[in-house]
């Protein structure tokens, strides 16, 4: 009886002292579930040269945390630590990116339809730097500065190669950005400004990836371009898992976001998933996850209309968009973006540059929001799939706001 | 002794009942405390011609509020609602401002200071719109739609003029900005795309401030110039708020601010009092009000050299400076402000615009973070005063980086 009287207080002692910080517990390849150490630096998988995805210990961590006590933490993306990659506190790299405003905005449905839309809207142009990119690279550099990197690299379209610059300056490490010659100079001036070593080449993204590839091993510095290491995927899984927090841990009917290398999807039906073996979300409550290409580029949207389960590269010469985060034109994860449209019930659509541009401007005007004009994608297509009827205006819709107009205010016509 | 078991959740029913939404008594007058109606718009005060502040019921809200309640909600300014002036949930016109990072950047203190330097900065910069401006405008243009007006005007220096286009474009009501005509065009064009109506005039923020009036009569519309109706200030209150809930309820050793019209000062001064009087933060814990003004418009610095109460308009034709939110000659404002940093024991200084330019570049290249000229002035003056010994290199500083420099991020040279 004595010994039990001890025991209580010992278990809790042990109980927290356990609680981790992380609970990180391997990689595996998203192709053959092949399992590899998360604790070394990784890239793609050796065996299929696919992906490799983070797994946590789901099981333990659902014993150990509860989602109560994350309301209290700091309105950050690390307010999620224990779903993250990252051991140790002190490695953690932020400009406090995250917690973005989910801001309802029906005004912005359809005129006539704004009585009855049930239309949100995640401003990810609040993050550092401007745009959703942050939250990727603060996990990938956080996690390649526990690992021991010395310099970054990373090929862009525009947005990522300035998060990490940003993320790079705040680490006290230099970085490499490689961008196609006709990327956003905005984009580009940002990365120089964190001091961002920048080289632009003739081509696209994917032509700038391979570049980036050869800096990266001349250097001996690490590549953290989409979906070729594990971590920035985990940064972008936290905008699933605040919409979740934010709506009470529910989900809505439908996530509307604009998909180029695809990393926000991939990252987003990863994290639903967790919280639903951390029984943090009921089973039954999946959004349908839908994405938007531009119709000058759509190599998804093509494999989805065509039952695919890979799609097949854009032709180079002929991917064309303003929207430049969506001008690219084969994607490493596109096997796990499809499965995700598929699974949910979702769809793909194009839509053109032109009502991007209109609803950059139907935004700022009707909600006083500046976005970008991926983000503008996924207004319009909420409005064609209104039209079509593939979506109803009394389902509650999710479209993801994945950059801030304010760089390109210059160039924008209304 | 029946009657007492059913008393108890009689009291606790009532007391939820009773819990307000908002605290808000009513307005005093800044100079002589004479008192007004909170449930009329008003302007500055008819006794004196000076600001109103506006006053809460602090005693039952320490009553009936507790700080630890205010953790668990929602990631924006409103979270701190029963300290604002709105009365109805439902009439918040919000973008999701407010809950910005608080960022520890010892890298940001001069060279060989960093190990030592507890720096802080927080980044206004991430508020919809990309200033610290939307949280007086939300608060502002909330309260002014809860009390009926019809359509918003305010003179500006700039980002002022976005935000309020931004909100009003929000609350689905016309706007119209009057700003001097060298005003940054980027913040003009920002204004415009969200539908405002801008009118540039010849002159300086004061000249603004008399058409603006103006137009506001004429329309009979509602102006909300800086400190001429009592609610802005109460939003920019919410950056001292959120400062003491990131610091678990403490204040700083100093904090550096950019003062223009002075409202952040007077908002921040002003929360501190209430907090205090809330006892939701100890007495003895002010912290010292440095303010920093550009070296070719700096009334408040010059009046704080002389010791006087008052400031005296810098002259029209020597207001110089490249901050343009800096670039504001006579405050309204001013006996507030200099009262908070003398009574706080704090300072005021100038700093030139090339200093800015310079600390625009450093935090950059060693933070990642691209900042406005008028918040650059913060890091300048921590610099400074670390030379001159008013700061000590182990005293806990927190700058106010007021506004991003994403919009004008092509102007800037490194
Ligand atoms: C604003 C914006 N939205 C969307 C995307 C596409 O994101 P992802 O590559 O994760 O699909 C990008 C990529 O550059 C972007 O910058
Ligand atoms: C970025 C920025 N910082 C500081 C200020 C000065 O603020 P205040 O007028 O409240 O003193 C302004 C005003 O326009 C501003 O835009």
């Amino acid at each position: 009886m004595t010994l039990n009287v001890f025991k209580k207080p010992l278990y809790v002692i042990l109980f927290f002292m356990d609680a981790r910080f992380s609970y990180l517990s391997h990689l595996k390849c998203s192709a053959c579930d092949h399992i590899y150490d998360a604790d070394q630096l990784q890239t793609i998988s050796p065996c299929c040269a696919r992906p490799l995805l983070a797994c946590y210990d789901l099981a333990t961590l659902a014993k150990e945390v509860s989602r109560d006590e994350i309301s209290h933490r700091e309105a950050t993306m690390w307010r999620y630590h224990e779903f993250l990659p990252v051991r140790e506190p002190a490695h953690i790299i932020s400009l406090g990116e995250g917690m973005t405003p989910l801001l309802h905005a029906p005004c912005l449905a359809p005129q006539g339809l704004e009585q009855q839309a049930r239309l949100f809207v995640k401003d990810e142009g609040q993050n550092p730097t401007g745009s959703f990119k942050a939250r990727g690279m603060s996990a990938a550099v956080s996690r390649a500065v526990e690992l021991g990197v010395q310099g970054l690299v990373t090929p862009t379209a525009g947005n990522a190669g300035a998060a990490l610059a940003a993320y790079a300056a705040r680490a006290g490490l230099p970085s490499h950005v490689v961008a196609p010659k006709d990327a956003p100079h905005t984009c580009i001036q940002q990365a120089r400004l964190y001091g961002g070593e920048v080289h632009l080449i003739p081509g696209l993204i994917t032509d700038a990836g391979r570049a980036a590839a050869e800096t990266a091993r001349q250097r001996d510095w690490f590549n953290v371009a989409t979906l070729r290491e594990p971590y920035r995927a985990e940064g972008k899984k936290t905008m699933g898992l605040e919409l979740a927090e934010q709506l009470g841990w529910r989900l809505p009917s439908a996530i509307i976001y604009p998909a180029g290398g695809g990393t926000g999807v991939v990252g987003m039906w990863k994290a639903f998933a967790e919280l639903r073996a951390a029984g943090w979300i009921a089973n039954d409550q999946l959004p349908k996850m839908i994405i938007v290409q531009a119709e000058g580029c759509a190599p998804l949207v093509r494999a989805f209309h065509q039952g695919k389960d890979e799609a097949d590269a854009w032709p180079a010469d002929e991917a064309h968009t303003q929207a430049a985060g969506l001008r690219v034109p084969s994607a490493i994860g596109d096997r796990l973006i499809l499965q995700a449209v598929y699974e949910s019930g979702g769809t793909a659509l194009t839509v053109s540059d032109d009502s991007m541009q209109q609803m950059v401007c139907y935004a700022a005007k009707r909600a006083g929001m500046l976005i970008a004009l991926e983000a503008a994608a996924t207004l319009a297509a909420y409005h064609t799939l209104l039209a079509t009827n593939f979506l109803q205006v009394e389902d509650e819709v999710v479209a993801y706001f994945t950059g801030s107009g304010l760089p390109d205010l210059q160039y924008v016509v209304c």
